[in-house]
């Protein structure tokens, strides 16, 4: 990698590092589902355009596209996590003296909450899909690379499993009970549907692999 | 996060994403384990210093200075995979007309897959101690951001998995035979080393963890 990308990467890991709440777990699940849909795209790009693999060009072309647009959605929602965090800040600081106050800031409180909750609930609905576009790239892409393939499914599980943890936690909170349900909801049919995607592409890649790259 | 953060992360995502080898998974398994030591640190960083939790600052604050440590080589090694790609390339280059030059080129290579295998390993060894650690972290650190910590478990997880892809693949290529099978059998006891302690560290968490960040 270049010198700037390498100093980019490092202030990112610091910046998580330091002892403030955001970047914490939200934006780093999001960063790690980028990482998996990057896999997923260089594992095409290694096989797209190559005489041997011509019969898988047409299948394989939108796939690679469908994870370019879920790359930038999930380095979106990484920047849209600490934003919904400040939100929440915010409205914890709105005066509180009246009941009418109070009321305002209550208001304010659950709102910036659901944003909270609905940031990592696309994450986790991003790294699902990341998981089962894997499944077509492991099995149809280049053999020599898939165990990049392996490791983005297991990136794609684990980005899954790090947002709906914020999920859970935040719609806990929300005092709208019946909103509360339906994101619990949510998350597990996400869960189960995800991991079972990655878990599978998972599977593919390691029985295709043949060769590494230094073949 | 910065804008120049998220621009050097943003083409750190990019290159993995081209259709080139490197950066590939070796790298990414690294800064994947990395973040994990990040989230690590950022839970002690927010336990550390507050009278409520002065009770385990003597023993928390020398597993955060080893994350940090740590994070440090896992940066390190993510440069380091791509070198020794680029020293296998170069290899393989080598003339290999006359026996000589062939048996050189041959020496060569397999020099390189060494490093090649080196450096993962290297990485799987980090990743099971940022496991190993994060169990204290989840323990002892701030129950608000403890789901942090459990996310820390679940990339330190696939790091290390990740990384025993490469492990594998490359030292499944070396022709000293004896060598390979000392590869093949320190990834094994790596593995199973480096997950149970992380997925202590994931229960450890999940069971501890009060609230979350917005309370």
């Amino acid at each position: 990698m270049s010198g700037d990308t390498d100093s980019g990467l490092s202030a990112y890991l610091a910046e998580v590092a330091a002892g403030k709440p955001v970047p914490g777990g939200g934006s780093v699940a999001a960063v790690v589902g980028a990482l998996a849909a990057a896999l997923g795209e260089m594992v095409a790009n290694l096989t797209l355009g190559r005489e041997k693999y011509v019969n898988v060009e047409a299948s394989l072309r939108p796939l690679r596209d469908r994870l370019t647009a879920l790359r930038t959605s999930l380095l979106d929602a990484a920047a849209a996590d600490e934003s919904a965090y400040q939100s929440y800040r915010d409205a914890t600081g709105l005066p509180s003296t009246s009941d009418r106050e109070k009321a305002v800031r209550t208001d304010a409180m659950q709102q910036a909450l659901i944003t909270a909750t609905d940031v990592p609930l696309g994450v986790a609905r991003s790294a699902r899909d990341v998981a089962e576009i894997l499944q077509s790239v492991a099995r149809e892409g280049n053999p020599h690379v898939r165990s990049d393939a392996a490791l983005g499914a297991l990136l794609a599980e684990a980005a899954l499993r790090g947002a709906l943890l914020n999920v859970r936690g935040n719609a806990a909170m929300l005092t709208d009970r019946e909103l509360s349900v339906t994101y619990l909801t949510d998350a597990d049919r996400l869960e189960e549907a995800g991991r079972e995607a990655a878990q599978r592409a998972y599977r593919t890649a390691m029985d295709a692999s043949e060769e590494g790259r230094f073949r």
